[in-house]
């Protein structure tokens, strides 16, 4: 059973050497109303920002990864993008300054439902004003703008981050050159919906849930780790399995599970992940995150995916799918890459042949890598 | 939202007018060990029986249905493949005589774990043997051999029955002349398994299953509509939900569900689903069968799936699968028709371009019924 890549271990929570703070504006203004007093996005960077500070790429991250993209001195430990982003790799911090972001309504560092609300000195829970993809967008915005940066050379978001990026891009033109959308889609799609609201429901049936007011010491953890193994299927391919697991027998029982317990390898994978995943991931974060990918339709912004665009000003996009994605499907990427074209961006799209679905974008680092490293080095 | 069409409706529950039951060998002798007592099998026939007993067909169901292929005079509600079963279809019962087994395990009339054991008078719940497709197999077998019919023209099973048309052929060499598979596979992929054994993790983790135990007021209702949403999303395809519901928004918003309320129409669907089947099915039945499906493979008769198929003596096969099926992939029924023609089985192998998945079966009832007929029609 593999290690799990794409969320932080308990040790790049602990060694958070490497972690800085931006102050959002008070108040920050959310999408469908309300606002936070007092927010903060936690980031991390890599690279020296040049004089005329057009060399800084923003990363956005998928749903559950924290800031902490890949190693440095501060904190050595192996981040969630290792091998893309490093001194000579295909995003290179000896070339740009990349600054990293958790969004914001996730649980390593930025404010979000789990973050003590300052208004009533307890967590706000459920209390959290309704989250938006574009608000990850704002807040990653505005964690750059706190650094003294206008305009990103490049955004780049793989998964949720590669939503991200459009909204980034949809409501602020002229902050960001390029873009660059791994995975993504301008809208969810009713499959990923479908998926994403039983993840959810699994988590709200769970008694443990209690409306949000679950303590530290027992999460809705039935729910979360249905919901983590429903990623997991979803973010890989029936392929990749069959050549990987076959019907290898488990690695080992888990007696606990009776007279049903685990027989194949892929039931062992799965409940690795899903044991790793219950205690690192704050589950009314996951509710507001998981939701907010559902509601997101970039048409939103001016009535069309192609206006929304348009407005953008972006210059240059790359948008990159994998064939055997079956959450994010191939065709959502190659319509986004049209609009793209029709709204006058000069626009690459890369459809990869990878066997890892949507998770592709962590593990074949070589392919993804050529495709991102040459249309950074372009202009 | 349309009707669910592949799980008995109340009213086809009540009005059991057609239903017979063949009773079983008894002890009958469990694939993995044990027996059972006083079995007996819930069938339905179209038909009649010609004087040379060689116009049987022997129809297997998947996961979920009933007995109740189609209509008849004493039962004039519809059935699960009413389309597809009845005088002048693609399987015409004026040609012949069709008998549909409700699967050995299952809550339709044939034992299970939800019947009486006899030698305890109380449900067998976990008390029920070890369930395999191959007993599933064999119940079918005999029942068929209890009306006097030795071999049967043709064996015909969609999805757990595509498995069990196998299961069949490879236990009762001659006891079928010919065979038809429609979207099944010879030994379940990794992909299904994980997929199964999160449904049935749904449903054993769910308090009110109490170790089997639960109560006919109180099923395991969450874990239930977990498992039948899960099914939902993978007996259908990507494509034809974006055709379908695109993001278009739920009929009705359903208040109990609070904070996080189904937004989206692809929502509404899985609800009317999940609601109907939580009544529906036995959820110890569910997971028995469930579990069986995990377990097959037909490699398990003999060494390798060709020995098996060699043995079975079977003259002419068809196979038919979906391309947009992501549960029973394409290529594992393009693996199993070679499978076949390596065993020296006349072949057909049937790809259908269909958009609704795993399920096409139970909707395009054209493309699979002129394949289905065509090959019937031949010798």
């Amino acid at each position: 059973v593999n290690a799990v890549t794409n969320i932080p271990t308990a040790d790049s929570l602990v060694s958070a050497g490497a972690r800085r703070f931006a102050t959002l504006p008070d108040p920050f203004p959310m999408y469908r109303g309300g606002e936070l007093h007092a927010a903060r996005i936690a980031y991390e960077t890599w690279g020296m920002l040049n004089a005329a500070r057009d060399n800084a790429i923003l990363l956005f991250t998928g749903l559950s990864p924290s800031a902490h993209a890949c190693s440095s001195a501060a904190d050595p430990s192996d981040g969630w993008w290792e091998r893309m982003v490093g001194p000579g790799l295909s995003i290179d911090t000896n070339r740009f300054f990349v600054m990293c972001v958790n969004s914001l309504g996730s649980c390593f560092g930025s404010t979000g439902p789990a973050s003590i609300n300052p208004a009533s000195g307890a967590a706000y829970r459920l209390n959290f004003p309704d989250l938006s993809v574009e608000d990850i967008a704002r807040a990653g915005y505005e964690a750059l703008r706190s650094l003294g940066i206008e305009q990103a050379n490049t955004v780049v978001g793989p998964s949720l981050g590669g939503m991200v990026v459009l909204a980034y891009a949809a409501q602020f033109p002229q902050a960001a050159r390029r873009i660059i959308s791994i995975s993504g889609t301008a809208a969810a799609s009713p499959f990923a919906i479908a998926l994403r609201s039983i993840q959810r429901e699994a988590i709200l049936r769970d008694p443990d849930w209690h409306g949000g007011a679950y303590t530290d010491e027992r999460p809705p953890a039935t729910g979360m780790r249905i919901a983590r193994k429903l990623g997991m299927m979803t973010y890989r391919s029936a392929h990749e399995w069959r050549v990987r697991f076959g019907r290898q027998p488990a690695a080992e029982l888990t007696p606990d599970d009776g007279a049903f317990a685990p027989e194949f390898a892929i039931q062992s994978y799965l409940e690795a992940h899903a044991r790793r995943f219950v205690r690192a991931f704050d589950p009314n974060c996951y509710l507001y995150i998981s939701r907010a990918m559902d509601r997101f339709d970039l048409a939103a912004h001016g009535g069309s995916h192609n206006i929304a665009l348009t407005r953008s000003r972006i210059e240059k996009a790359l948008v990159i799918g994998v064939e055997s994605d079956m959450l994010f499907a191939i065709d959502e990427q190659q319509r986004l890459a049209k609009s793209f074209e029709a709204a006058g961006v000069i626009t690459s799209f890369a459809p990869l042949s990878c066997i890892e679905g949507h998770d592709s974008f962590l593990i074949d680092i070589e392919s993804f890598g050529a495709k991102i490293g040459a249309f950074l080095n372009g202009d």
